[in-house]
């Protein structure tokens, strides 16, 4: 229950390219289980539903080790986090890896209050296939630094947290993407990273659970979790470019990311994502 | 408190058409008690506000049995259950029966976990004026299929839940409304049938809950079962309509839909309905 | 724990115009600690992003008390209460109490039953900076009424419960917003009115909450408590008269709103108010 995710050795199939990765998503319609946070739960069903994926929010102890195996993909997000919640959320991953489906870790303001980090901790060694977060949280939960960060906010830049993300892959086992005005995607051996996206996301809430999500959505597509990370965080910068173009502040910004969501040309994917290695 | 809440002989009594139906509810401005799920908690208030009724979301065990019988209706909406909620929603519909005050079920994604199913069923039993769900949930609920069903979509046409439905109604007591591309609605006798919508509310989380949450404004505006479920399916159907006229995908469709709630034609709504008997 | 949170003698002080505050809000971008309900989380984390603060929505007991201490203001917000709920709410205001940290107490639907009217008394007496509500809740704290109103809406104007306002500001010590067609803030002494905002606004759920939440901006910027409330309800009514100039129905209002809150142009916030004294 405590060991990471036994992963098909991915390093050595071809990437699958953003684009590829948005048709084989919009094909598949995956089922994806969310246990996330009050603030978001419309937000992200709603994004996840407009990229093409089947949303269900189900949080219950008394149901999540019953639903998590017939999903495609989990995703944990801990921004309102409680002990029934998280107690909940110990259940699913269990039951989601001893069922071989995937999960994605998103630790919500990691490093705000001692109660917060240990909880993100306690499921980042549970085998996450991707661990999701902005530089400050992913920086605390590798150890690299106990900041505590304004609430949700990144308080560092994602260039800063790059070596906390390789440290933390390396000892999690799990793909980590870090988002912020560029994003970065690591399993420690390969990297990338994603351009896109406006810096009025920023004003809005829930932008980087919509993140986590869209991982979780293409991780139940079947793609190997690297890729699955790069192509939502490609998709979800695809989008944000293009809802940003027309939106007249954050209002019309979330409106629009939604509508540009459901209308993603998957070529616009392709061009956002520089690839590398460690 | 097991059993069906006594309804007026309403088949006896003239039919109320849907455009009747919604100028009594905005005059009436009814008080809708709504126990929901997380997911769709604004936006349910939002569409209630939008078309004139008064929404209160409260769900606490220490307040749901004083307030139930103030309400004009109450809706049991079981998307993120979980016990404390299901114990509230058992003394809410309780008290709501013994004051008279009717009250709809949403049994969201019945079928998806052995708990959800038997707390939808364990609802079903106590007496609910109007019961809400898609094909699957209703095929579920009447024991006609043990059916899974991804997530809280429709997996099974509203068409195949017709027979459902009826047996349902039969063993209830209650009117079943079917949502789905033609909606249905029964109370075993009567049926009607309501077109209207657009396929890009699928896209959207909640549409269904939205239904339910209408078919309490409705009922809380004094309508008979039948006719107020007939009349809030309506009243949605040509909003959506109208919304997905100028919607660029889902995100502006659920801005418009709010608009157009508000700003429904009562005349709109009559010729979508077609009545028919079983 | 229970008294009154001590607040430096702003009356002596020169108040601070709305256009100022706001320009105070966004060069200091305050962390809001938001308790709040269900409905409204994703609605007020929005407006408090779109004006220019930080929110963090942290509710668990095991929490509260250490994250309370690190904001520059607390939002407390009873809407969707229960046990649990108001157990963190009561150890949050301790906390910041102790850290003089400012609060902000939204008794949502005080008087629709026994619990709820309870809860907000008993929080009342914990020392908020700043007490926001409408005209029923505000009568129904003060004791000079123990009328129920319909779940969240304004059943009395607010002029009628300016002395009640009153009242509850010199048994509380706290300043006392009742919001309306015209909002009103005293603090016993002092009296501002402000104008501004559409009657549409009463057809989006969280108008209210939003109002708290920009309150509690304010007082996270470092404003005293009359001017914070002051401000915060120009900049609302600001906000919400541009934002009806172009809506099409609630929906269009919402969405306009966030955006027009990131727009807005501190000038815009002095006209609206007129001060006065008791």
């Amino acid at each position: 229950m405590t060991e990471p995710h036994r992963l098909a050795p991915e390093t050595d199939a071809a990437p699958v390219p953003p684009s590829a990765a948005l048709a084989r998503l919009r094909a598949t319609g995956p089922l994806v289980h969310n246990i996330t946070n009050h603030v978001v739960m419309q937000t992200t069903a709603n994004a996840l539903l407009a990229i093409g994926a089947s949303p269900a929010m189900i949080h219950s102890a008394d149901e999540v080790e019953a639903f998590a195996p017939i999903a495609g993909a989990l995703v944990v997000n801990i921004g309102t986090l409680d002990s029934a919640w998280l107690a909940a959320m110990k259940l699913a991953v269990a039951a989601a890896g001893q069922a071989g489906v995937p999960w994605v870790l998103d630790p919500v303001a990691a490093g705000a209050t001692p109660y917060r980090t240990d909880a993100a901790a306690a499921l980042a060694r549970r085998g996450p296939a991707v661990i999701r977060g902005n530089a400050s949280e992913i920086l605390v939960l590798a150890g690299a630094t106990a900041a505590g960060g304004k609430g949700v906010d990144a308080a560092h830049d994602a260039a800063e947290a790059a070596e906390a993300a390789d440290a933390l892959a390396a000892e999690t086992g799990a793909v980590v993407a870090v988002t912020g005005a560029i994003d970065r995607v690591t399993d420690g051996r390969r990297r990338a990273r994603i351009a896109g996206g406006d810096s009025l996301m920023g004003r809005i809430t829930g932008m980087g659970c919509t993140a986590s999500a869209l991982v979780g959505a293409m991780l139940g597509a079947g793609l190997p979790p690297f890729d699955a990370a790069t192509a939502a965080l490609a998709a979800l910068g695809a989008a944000g470019e293009a809802a940003a173009r027309t939106a007249a502040g954050p209002g019309s910004l979330a409106v629009g990311l939604l509508d540009a969501l459901a209308a993603l040309d998957p070529a616009a994917l392709d061009r956002l994502v520089e690839a590398g290695s460690a």
